[in-house]
């Protein structure tokens, strides 16, 4: 581990590099400075990823806890239509942790923000005798009145899904199963897991064509991020199961289960005026887009079966609340 | 306890109050939206308040781990010479907590924020079995050009603090020690430890006057912060044993180490050119700002005792990764 806390600093302001551009000031003083642009407005959103409850270490490399600590973070600019642009970590170790750990955490960690131009400007340091937290803090930014909240889904609007949903809690399955033999045959599955892609460019997307009339990222699950985005659009919705874009198990209750309230997939859930569907495009990027239901009047989600039954969809994703 | 996150995200709104003003999008979507502005940069600062590292259960009350957590990032505002105006609280809340202890806690954040003029955009929330851990971030402002850093001290500057230091170690001391009758005889001591205030005000004065070459809050402790900004600006310092302001204990040596290595004082610690120096006021709003030691050329801090004898000073405040 590292020694003192002045030898952290300078090996993760090595990392780190210079600041530069719009970047005044990084790691090192007591704050960082950025300089602001007048017709922008600027997305602040802060994740946790701990130990135990996001991540295991006998489970998650080190890699992937510092890939999936900045995702989560870059999913929830994505999900406003926004340019994630600088990062800061706030960062506290178990003693436990060694060195090698902690290089490798952050080598997952730049190596998505380089991917996605983000630098790493600031955060905070402590050693703890319990478990590993973290603390990711995204500042990205939109064109002034671009961005996509969760609210604004109207009745008649159209539900659209990026993806397929429930790889990722698949994927954690199968770690925890260790079966090897099956891993290999689910290696997106597990990458998923693991690596999740945040969809910043496909919220872009959605913002500047002005494509869809409300966002949210499914980072809990399609039952619980559904809910969220109809009660802050003061709306209900339907969903089709069928459409419901899911790995192909043996079209299992538990498949459509994993796909309804998996969480971590990351995907963007959209809703589109009607006048506005035939611009979706079936892929971007070569990425499936599906619809899946519709918003109505009436409060709450429903799921409606094969059989054409609606029965409610209760939010049963994560929630850190209940036990 | 809170039941649901839902039932989490509106008590926490409730109390956040509507965004308004620059602030476009609070607490309740994916992220917050705060309008930028031409001609001004953002400071960006986090800091962790950790259960058994920052405080403990049972000698903080629940509305000063509040105000604490908040003060730590304000002070980082303060030290850039900056306005603080947003806040986010990332909230790892151990499952022994209750619902009251959350309450009182975001009673004494709320608190300090309106005091500050500081609007709760954000933040995440998880349960662990562990203990409590929190990150605040702190989003605040300086017009372009204005920001005091660590770096900028020249050799001849005089190095200025503000306060007493060393008082709230002294209260830590107190608490410790359960001596109620102490405690009354040291209010001040036990109040600065508890609910120390961030000097925001100070911080814009010595940048709009132009008068501190470098500047530093006093979060770890003198030793160790004077070596930071000494380290930043490429000098070194001495200080003079005599000079230092201090609680008026029985002029022990116990006394000085308080003041040297204690920490958590948010006092300012900064440096002014010679020719400035007149400029200086002996008080800020009642707080006395005393000279107590020169910059020299020569790396490395000195302290000078009473008899003139130079000794090399140790940083010895608080280092998370020193046991």
């Amino acid at each position: 581990m590292f020694r003192t806390e002045n030898e952290f600093v300078r090996w993760i302001r090595s990392l780190a590099g210079r600041p530069g551009g719009r970047a005044r000031l990084g790691i090192g003083d007591d704050a960082a400075l950025v300089e602001e642009a007048a017709g922008q407005e600027l997305i602040l959103t802060t994740d946790l990823t701990l130990e135990a409850v996001h991540f295991r270490r006998d489970l998650h490399p080190p890699r992937a806890v510092g890939h999936r600590a900045l995702a989560r973070s870059l999913s929830d600019v994505a999900a406003m239509g926004g340019t994630p642009r600088f990062a800061l970590v706030s960062l506290a170790l178990s003693r436990r942790t060694t060195r090698p750990w902690v290089e490798e955490f952050y080598g997952g960690f730049a190596a998505l923000a380089k991917r996605f131009g983000v630098r790493l400007i600031g955060g905070d340091t402590a050693v703890v005798a319990g478990r590993t937290m973290i603390d990711v803090i995204v500042a990205g930014e939109v064109p002034r009145g671009q961005a996509l909240r969760r609210a604004g889904a109207r009745p008649g609007d159209q539900i659209f899904v990026s993806g397929q949903l429930g790889l990722s809690a698949l994927g954690l399955r199968l770690l925890k199963s260790r079966s090897s033999g099956q891993l290999a045959g689910w290696p997106t599955a597990v990458r998923s897991h693991l690596y999740p892609e945040p969809l910043c460019a496909l919220g872009r997307y959605l913002s500047v064509r002005r494509l869809a009339s409300a966002l949210i990222d499914l980072s809990d699950g399609l039952s619980t991020d559904l809910a969220r985005l109809c009660q802050a659009s003061g709306v209900g919705g339907r969903l089709w199961s069928d459409l419901i874009p899911r790995p192909p198990l043996d079209g299992s209750q538990e498949n459509l289960d994993l796909a309804l309230h998996g969480g971590e997939d990351y995907q963007l859930l959209f809703t589109v005026p009607p006048h506005q569907v035939s611009r979706v495009p079936s892929h971007f990027r070569r990425l499936p887009l599906s619809r899946i239901g519709e918003i109505e009047r009436r409060s709450g989600v429903r799921l409606a079966g094969a059989d054409g039954r609606l029965e409610p969809l209760i939010p049963a994703g994560w929630d850190c609340f209940r036990r």
